[in-house]
């Protein structure tokens, strides 16, 4: 701990001086040692604390699941002692009492039968036929009337991507909490917190609803009470507690709440390969496997065709999987069943507690796969309307495509997994506003990956996006190129899947650099207190970040509406000339997208290959320039345009 | 007609002046407009000729088939005008007799019972009660018992593909034919045939069988009685019979019995999505649909994407089928059912008449896709043993994979196709000498291509591959560069896959160029009268030649007997600092495979990854260089070089 305080002394040091430089110093990225001595890895053991903080999880559960098991973890001071526990209350079994090596865990095995009453009831532990200690427990009426109605995620959505810290400060009050880790809120500095929260999203979401968003995906939300890099929230050291400087669990649920008032569904980001290592199950190991330990920090090799590979060796296998992502994050190990059932029945806790409708699983393809794909079925049996995708930062249309369930791959096992984040589009979009079309380059990228689709069994319920928390912004990469920005947003709105907008790229932020994608995790300005600018609202903007704003609106609001751009058929054509030609159509509604894949000017003067498509339709209406109603034939696109039109029969 | 003669005589003059000029004069390809008119599309109908030349196809067939039923095609003068066929033979019975638009074409359907006799039979034709013809019919017995103890075309082949005009002339004698309506045969262009033929590859199998071949693929050696390009054997004009520039078909049987005779297989390469312009069913089509037929002249795409696309529209996916490959190359209907029948039958005519393993399907992804997986069915129903594998010149693992057949990717239809020509991995190969290692380029696209080797049901059918006809050959695409020949050579020879070399690949021809890698065509040195080289002999070899040939020969009879290397599982690891390592395993051999993907020299210092494949190895017999023992820890290799170390227990 000696370490830690000489660190945190270093760190407030360096902040104070960090006050008055500007967001790109000398160090844009703090790459400070601070918290190094703390989470370099090391072989760890139970340690059994005298002094651990008594914990019941989950907090409390429902009658009438569809399973009717649960397993309740008890971590407290020898806990392990008693030999038995019981309850006493209708309906309500303990089938198993189970112990690890750490004295301070205890696993009891509930059967909670159907029609059970909700109600509360004490877990008597004793031991040597000694009463010990009782433990109030709450079984709450299942929230599944409330469900009537819900729709999944599917491609009639647009997501929105929410960093929390860095959109709107809606309480100021808990930007420094008292007793958490880090308390050094920094706008200045991108690896430190700058004071976004849930209060902050709560109050823009009629910004959103007004965008034509229909879900929000926020980075993750529960507690990082990390000595460093503790805003970006993939590091959990708390799995059932809302981050405090974010908001409190009720803030979340609240925050579900009031998004549902508007249409608008939640996605929780959850993260099953690691969490931080100041997570009380991480300081005090309830078992050595329940993490993956190596002789030295051993890193993961960040590849997923390990997995997938016939001819992979073990050890590649094995390094993919159970190899660490980030020192500061120990690799958690799902086949520890206890660890397993904890993980799921958090989701299932979450999900129930707060409302929300999906969640998007952070590095999926890193877990243990059989466990992933449990969780993918317990979560969907349990919440049928759930909703689900995992990020597969993977390169390849069939390195990604094995992820995905369902029969379209024989693969070794179903993953149930509906969508992943659809990285194969991303790079198309990029090679083909960079590149010039080739006989698979440039646009010809777009075209092949999609003609890859038979590899999906849902191809829809891939989540397509240009940018995101990891990745350097959209207006940065085209280098302020505002035909290449609109167009690129033209194609994630009417190509099929479920698009995901980046906070901010809708009004033009610019960012990029870190090692993920860091220097893009800007303020918005507006969302906090004493910004100069407010571009919440239109007076702020300049004429860049209005005329982004307006495209963005347009489109996504004709979206909202739109058959065919959501559940409609895709129809592509092979591209001509480096121009591609794509329709989306339901029933007597059909969009004519049309994408100049070359760098300068062409016409469109061959309608004869859409004939198909075109039957009665002659002129459009362009939703990409402002609704003006266009021939179609002889259609201009400037280099890289996109244009997109409503047909219309006359 | 009068433009060919007039055509023959233009080119007869540029023949004469181009005898005086160098191989690559200033029209290397010889674009002449020879042909051009005759072969221009034009709308086809039956014209129904007055003077045909009389058929009976198939030649002959076979008692006791799997499939009772044959339909045999005549083609005479009116034949159709016949309303009744019989048969007098115990046995077989006439099931039908049906009519196409062309009064010349008749096709019988006879039913020919299991334990009918072998022997000689009438097909009795007549008109209104009245005979008039009498078409004698034999069926041979069925050669099933000489298929005893044949192996399928499998990983442990070595296939050689030759293409037969450009190999050896064994018989002058038959470079011009009367009658012919090509004979300018001119060794100086390269679109003009040059003599080879089939005795010559015979006179050359114990130059292949010393090399460690094991099975030949020679490009189409049917009838193509072509004005123009007649060499290459892609327009067949006549499904019964070897080119007789080429040879006869009692020449093909010897061919066929001779290899055998040297435990090396024969491979015949055939077309079903074109036919040459010249072919009797197209100067007379037997139906307007025989053919596919468009308002003008309408090329393929060459997009195979449109097939498995769900997104592609009809359009496009028509275009991709129906489209024809070349004007010279009429594309057929293969749901034309008796051309479907006439098709399916030649193959199996082939097979039983000469005794042939296997096939080579060219343009795989251009025939009707259901007609082909019905062939590759049919096919292997009759001839359990046979090869098949089809020419999928396409881009990625997951378009080039669909194409298979087999549970591994849940298509449309099984295609049954057991193998392809794995044009990626010919791909990855070339990245990997050309490219530095990056993310997922230079070596990393070998490591990156065989992960994905799960969407196949047996990727070790796909045949392999570092050149062909049609490509540029290795030499000089390597620039002479013998570190990288020799590297590619070695990864070919121990990767999974059936390994297939080019002609001349061994002995370092260089060679490129033309639409179609025309230019690589080139004669063998020592294969034709008056060569001042013969190359098939030790004596006449440069030492760049010697070298390449020495390599070749040691690692193909290694490869001949090792388990490991045909049969034995791949294990590959992710690539190391740009140096890629594998192991080929069966039993007690193990071959471990170092390939240096960086530009510059690499040691192997830390052989701790391999740790599971080395348990007891610590040395190796060098495949590559000479056979010395070499320690493994502390291995050396130049830049893109490759090492083969058989390992040592000691």
């Amino acid at each position: 701990m000696k370490f830690l305080y000489l660190s945190l002394l270093l760190l407030v040091c360096n902040a104070c001086r960090a006050q008055q430089s500007p967001v790109f110093n000398d160090d844009p990225m703090q790459h400070l040692p601070l918290g190094t001595e703390l989470s370099q890895y090391r072989l760890r053991e139970p340690t059994g604390l005298t002094n651990p903080s008594p914990r019941v999880e989950p907090l409390n559960w429902w009658t009438d699941m569809v399973d009717p098991r649960l397993e309740i973890l008890i971590y407290d001071r020898n806990v392990a002692e008693n030999d038995a526990v019981t309850v006493d209350y209708p309906g309500v079994v303990v089938e198993y009492v189970r112990r690890l090596a750490n004295p301070n865990y205890l696993f009891v095995g509930l059967y909670i039968s159907p029609g059970t009453s909700p109600g509360s009831f004490q877990l008597r532990l004793a031991s040597r036929g000694r009463a010990t200690k009782n433990i109030p427990y709450e079984l709450q009426a299942h929230p599944r009337k409330e469900w009537t109605g819900r729709s999944s995620l599917s491609p009639a959505d647009l997501i929105y991507l929410i960093m929390p810290d860095r959109f709107a400060n809606g309480d100021p009050g808990n930007d420094r909490v008292a007793g958490s880790t880090d308390t050094l809120v920094n706008r200045q500095k991108f690896l430190f917190r700058h004071g976004g929260d849930l209060q902050g999203i709560i109050d823009k979401l009629d910004y959103l609803a007004d965008l034509g968003v229909t879900a929000l995906w926020l980075n993750p939300v529960l507690e990082n009470d990390q000595p460093y890099q503790s805003y970006h929230g993939y590091a959990v050291t708390d799995h059932y507690r809302i981050d405090p400087r974010l908001g409190t669990n009720a803030l979340y649920r609240e925050l579900v709440d009031q998004a549902h008032a508007r249409g608008i569904k939640v996605v929780m980001d959850v993260i099953f390969n690691h969490v931080g290592d100041q997570h009380y199950q991480i300081q005090d190991l309830p078992s050595a496997d329940w993490i993956h330990q190596w002789p030295e920090y051993t890193q993961t090799t960040y590849r997923a065709t390990t997995l997938l590979d016939p001819n992979a060796s073990e050890y590649d296998r094995r390094l993919m999987t159970d190899g660490w992502f980030d020192k500061h994050m120990p690799d958690l190990n799902q086949h520890q069943a206890h660890l397993a059932s904890y993980l799921i029945q958090n989701s299932i806790w979450w999900t129930l507690f707060s409302g929300q409708d999906a969640f998007r699983i952070d590095t999926y393809a890193y877990p243990d796969a059989d466990f992933m794909a449990e969780w993918n079925r317990r979560l969907r049996e349990e919440i049928p309307h759930l909703g689900i995708f995992g990020e597969t930062w993977v390169h390849g249309p069939a390195v990604q495509a094995w992820f995905t369930g369902g029969q379209a791959i024989n693969q070794r096992l179903d993953s149930h997994l509906p969508g992943v984040t659809d990285f194969q589009l991303y790079y198309a979009i990029n090679e083909a506003m960079s590149k010039d079309p080739g006989w698979t380059d440039g646009v010809l990228r777009i075209y092949y990956t999609l003609a890859q689709d038979y590899l999906y069994e849902h191809p829809g319920q891939n989540v397509t996006f240009l940018d995101n928390h990891d990745l350097a912004r959209l207006y940065t990469v085209y280098d302020g190129d505002l035909v290449k920005v609109k167009s690129s947003l033209a194609l994630l709105l009417t190509l099929r899947g479920i698009p995901m907008i980046y906070y901010g790229t809708e009004l033009a932020f610019a960012g990029a650099g870190g090692a993920f994608g860091e220097g893009g995790r800007v303020d918005f300005p507006g969302g906090f207190p004493g910004d100069a600018r407010n571009l919440f609202t239109a007076a702020d903007r300049n004429a860049t970040e209005q005329e982004v704003f307006t495209f963005v609106k347009n489109l996504a609001n004709y979206r909202k509406q739109s058959a065919a751009l959501t559940t409609g058929q895709l129809t592509q054509f092979l591209p001509r000339d480096g121009v591609y030609v794509f329709f989306r159509h339901a029933g007597d509604e059909t969009v004519m997208v049309v994408f100049n894949g070359n760098a300068t000017e062409r016409k469109l003067t061959d309608l004869s290959p859409y004939t198909q498509m075109l039957s009665g339709f002659q002129r459009g209406e362009d939703l990409t320039r402002g609704s003006e109603a266009t021939n179609l034939a002889g259609l201009t696109l400037a280099g890289k345009e996109t244009r997109v039109l409503r047909l219309l029969r006359k």
